[in-house]
């Protein structure tokens, strides 16, 4: 992509807001030890979603979680416009500079209540990685991102759905399933879909 | 509250919206049978919130879910001309015209994603009765409500988390608790918080 084209990309949000996070806030532990800013890698970079993501395999990764279905480059932009206009989309990736491909990716959204003092709630949504990436700390890396993000946007809770095999990745990034209280029921619209 | 007042009032959403929702398509049964545009009863009326409510109760009504805190009616005016700028907020609500007074309420929030062609999936939050009109279907009435309001608005799924108690409520109305795919997990921020 020539510098020019990078030079009219947009982000999905203010990526100086990633700078700002306080990472040793967060329970999880990592070693050796990593942060959004220093992902341990000079070629790993941890940044929101940009326009030109598209080119550099974002669906792709998606694919490794659920159906994309087919998406042209015009429908990706729309959507992103979209989400970019609305604001409380932080769709946040990994890039691997030195293949400009997208490697991992994990989504914020901020939902507005008026319960909690017309308080800011949180969603963990479409966490991904590169299955050649995996088992590298990225997947904690990105979560813990969007985790502290969350925080510093003053939200008052996060929280996620997930398969049961995945709870304990969770918990090790301070996430609870509350006895009694930790339910999530599905109610599918089209018989297709399967996420 | 004067006819003046009234007609100053700003809907959520366009109110037309619950009139072409095809309750027959919903799995759960009523018995006696009721919809949204004929609840049952002439004083029951359904409909968006309106810009009106914080008059009629619909704080004290959230306040029977988890804590409200102090909301003055700036800020609730705030945050609802947010929402509605935002658009993607369906805070739907039953009143007693009898006594003008908000008795039951139901969130849909519709979330943009990428995956499933650009898809749109429908969150259900913050449902509760008044505790006086409990037991009559009403939370039944609100929730297939608006459950048929995201598949109307093209939503490829609605989800909800739950307390262990109310599974099999969900369930009556068509959620289903997948197996080894049902966990909600959450991480508070303010230890205070309690939803
Ligand atoms: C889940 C996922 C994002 C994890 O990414 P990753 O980069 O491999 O994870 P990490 O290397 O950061 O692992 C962090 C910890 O979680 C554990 N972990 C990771 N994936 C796990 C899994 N599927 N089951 C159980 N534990 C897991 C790791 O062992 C590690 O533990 P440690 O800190 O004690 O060593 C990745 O496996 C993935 O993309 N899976 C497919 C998509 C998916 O299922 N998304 C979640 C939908 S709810
Ligand atoms: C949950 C709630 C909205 C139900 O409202 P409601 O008007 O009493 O419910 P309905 O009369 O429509 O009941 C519908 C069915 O669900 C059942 N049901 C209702 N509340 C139930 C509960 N707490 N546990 C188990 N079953 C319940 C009813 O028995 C009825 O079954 P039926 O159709 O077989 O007769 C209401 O109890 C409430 O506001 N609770 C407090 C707030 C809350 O917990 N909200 C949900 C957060 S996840």
């Amino acid at each position: 992509m020539s510098s020019n084209k990078e030079e009219q990309e947009l982000y999905l949000y203010d990526p100086s807001l990633l700078l700002k996070l306080d990472f040793y806030r967060s329970p999880a532990k990592f070693n050796p030890p990593i942060t959004c800013v220093a992902p341990g890698e000079p070629w790993l970079k941890v940044r929101p979603l940009k326009s030109g993501d598209y080119r550099r395999g974002f669906l792709q990764i998606l694919s490794q979680l659920t159906s994309i279905g087919e998406i042209s480059e015009v429908q990706f932009l729309n959507r992103f416009a979209e989400m970019r206009a609305k604001g409380d989309y932080y769709v946040t990736v990994i890039e691997d500079l030195r293949k400009n491909k997208i490697i991992g990716s994990a989504t914020l959204v901020i939902e507005r209540k008026f319960i909690h003092s017309c308080g800011n709630r949180a969603h963990l949504e479409d966490v991904v990685v590169d299955d050649t990436y995996r088992g590298k700390q990225l997947g904690k890396l990105i979560v813990v991102t969007v985790t502290c993000l969350a925080e510093y946007l003053g939200c008052y809770k996060m929280s996620l759905e997930c398969k049961d095999k995945l709870i304990a990745f969770y918990r090790s990034i301070g996430y609870v399933d509350e006895p009694g209280n930790s339910n999530s029921m599905t109610l599918r619209y089209d018989k297709q879909a399967n996420l």
